[in-house]
């Protein structure tokens, strides 16, 4: 059976992969980016090059909007050269860009307004770095009618993995804003990679044996494993993975958040620090080069004779601050999705399995999805009162050393906060009642 | 009557001040520093030079240490060469260093295991900046038993304008524990006036005219109205307050919080700020310089023709973060004093006329002090939702001008807890119920 034609814009890190995988799965792929140098590769790479937006979506049943943001969705749908007048009848409109969950009600809306209510529209917001878009094993999250998401699933089947598509129950925006509670996570995970190795190196340890560590600890996180190469090789001109990218969807859950009033202050601090580091220059940088907001020097350039202290007791150190950051980090994501009544086995079983993963997620952060805080949390699993003498510690050591900890300060304040509120002596996941 | 003669350590900025005040008010002061060239310039002023810690302590019944830190006072006091083997028998030992309490406390032991509890001992740090110590119009908050505190009066008083010398009831450590909720509003109004400045000049406001309705409104700090011209002029190589000075009185608060368990989120994070500026190199420039960390330019480079709004809204925002910061700022300081047993009464006094001095804290501050929270909140006062729903309006609105604003986002993340917890409606002095 012949694959359909298939339309689709924005051919970035991860675009330019989705595109190619689709290439090499036999599909026609028309495909158009505002850089023809983008265009030109695409052809290269066996593609269908496309001079236009108009020339990538006529014909084409269905139609891939891979862009970086909402404006530039909104220019691409609804601009005066805007796809949406080309689409043919009953043609499926996947937008995979990371965009708010109102933006893409917005889409409807203005279909619907435009008489263009034959188009299936689904968001599908992605996730899982440029390597897996180009293998076809993305995590895909996926939100429209269900008669929608029917005719997009097998092309929406292609670019991801097989476990990895979700249709995520609640129509339009559904998927928007599942991407957007993983990227809570996510964003919070990114800088925690580079505040872990900063403290480390500030400490006085090699970056190595510290990352494997890491890696084989409770304080995995997916996103340390991803960004270490990165960091230590300094491979960040341009990198993987530009630090406006995290930036913006750090902007879309702080000021979804702040729409709702709910509180998100770890990702809104790594919100901070992101917006410094753009300020400093970095912002067209992977973001594994914020590392260097915590450390002056390259990786590499510590040495283990600098170490200042005990390199086990050290150690240490670096993995409590991750497992505290990321068990505040758990709660703050799961507290929101359950106040925007995200499905949250679904949330649960994507998250474990993609970039915003990490080992406490799983164990504390499930506890906290099933309810097992206070009194009910598991006997053998950590008091609050022991994280927040844990993170006391390492705070202590980094203001010592004068290595900011801008995730670890501020997860000491929340579990300060629940402490203060009575919760000290219970299972750690009770931090999770300082979020409304 | 002759005055008696001083021995007096520590020609810093404060210091030199004090010092040679004391000279111009007719004592013998004898003064030691490490730094050679400060004591000539000291000689210069009139002092007589002391060229060993002995020479400044031998046959000295007052004795005046002013070092930077709790370890320069030690080895001061206590070191090979320390003062004490040298003072005389009765002698009065005014600390007026800024250190911990608890330090202030271990010196009273330490004299007591040395035999030496005939020294009549008095923690008395100050407050002020350079100019007050050089006019004798410093605050100064005193803490040690009443007979010692009865001995140094007269010469506390030389140091300090008339009502602003404070004999702090709780013996020695008592006046380090209220400098130390002071400096809590001090350091977060030091950087919060560069964050109102950063944030003018992101939004295309002249920056004389925004100070200017700053000073007349209700988010007046002392802080603000201090640092502005340093700040304009960039008069900050060294500049009057060096940045290091008040990290290291962060430093004290967030310490002794931690070992309190007590959160203090905005200090917390004014102090992770400052460690990052001092990671960028700024270290040993005027604390008015952390304007860079928000805005890369000359705040003078601003033209009222890059406004990008109507100039009258976009000082309301401004206004509005210094509002909403402070009030959070009160709270936290409120909180954090009460728990550690200091007088409330004495603590309002002192801070409203001091360098932690805003309009909030003589407003909002007091209602705190006085318990008028909740449903005692005064009618006409703003609700809790009303700050956050400004202040949002603030965040938001600098998240778009990718303007950094630490402190307003962490007073955003504390009002939407304390809203979370069903405070909304109330007075927005019901901010200070998320602190324990």
């Amino acid at each position: 059976m012949s694959k359909p034609a298939i339309g689709f814009v924005g051919l970035g890190a991860m675009g330019f992969g989705m595109a190619t995988h689709l290439v090499s799965e036999g599909y026609p792929v028309y495909s158009y980016d505002v850089f023809p140098a983008s265009v030109q590769r695409f052809q290269t790479a066996g593609g269908i090059p496309a001079s236009s937006l108009r020339e990538s979506a006529e014909g084409k049943l269905f139609y891939v909007c891979m862009v970086a943001s909402a404006p530039q969705a909104q220019a691409v749908l609804f601009g005066d050269e805007g796809i949406v007048q080309y689409l043919p009848h009953n043609a499926t409109l996947l937008l995979c860009s990371t965009v708010p969950a109102s933006y893409s009600r917005s889409v409807a809306d203005e279909l619907a307004s435009r008489g263009r209510t034959d188009i299936h529209f689904v968001d599908a917001p992605v996730s899982g770095g440029a390597k897996r878009a180009a293998d076809g094993t993305l995590s895909i999250m996926a939100g429209g009618p269900d008669s929608s998401l029917q005719i997009a699933r097998d092309l929406l089947q292609e670019m991801s993995a097989p476990s990895k598509l979700y249709l995520v129950p609640g129509g339009v925006g559904a998927g928007s804003n599942m991407k957007m509670v993983h990227q809570v996570l996510a964003a919070i995970h990114i800088l925690g990679a580079s505040e872990a190795m900063g403290l480390a190196a500030q400490l006085g340890l090699d970056a190595q044996s510290t990352a494997d560590r890491i890696k084989s600890s409770e304080a995995w996180t997916w996103m340390h494993e991803n960004r270490f190469p990165r960091m230590v090789e300094e491979d960040w001109n341009p990198g993987a993975s530009a630090l406006t990218i995290i930036l913006k969807d750090a902007g879309i859950i702080t000021t979804s958040a702040r729409q709702a009033h709910f509180p998100t202050p770890l990702c809104a601090t790594a919100e901070q620090v992101y917006i410094s580091a753009v300020l400093q220059g970095y912002g067209s940088k992977d973001d594994s080069a914020m590392v260097r907001q915590y450390y002056p020097h390259p990786l590499k350039d510590v040495t283990p004779s600098s170490a200042k202290e005990d390199p086990e007791a050290a150690t240490q150190l670096v993995l409590n601050l991750m497992q505290s950051v990321n068990l505040v980090a758990a709660a703050e994501a799961i507290a929101f999705a359950r106040s925007l009544g995200v499905d949250m086995a679904q949330f649960f079983e994507l998250v474990s399995d993609a970039a915003g993963g990490s080992k406490v997620f799983v164990t504390r952060g499930l506890e906290m999805i099933e309810g097992k805080i206070g009194a009910q949390a598991p006997t053998g699993t950590q008091t609050l009162d022991e994280v927040v003498s844990q993170l006391e510690k390492v705070v202590q050591k980094a203001r010592d050393l004068h290595c900011p900890v801008h995730l670890g300060n501020a997860a000491l304040s929340v579990l300060l906060i629940a402490k203060g509120k009575g919760y000290g002596g219970e299972g750690s996941t009770s931090v999770i009642q300082v979020y409304p």
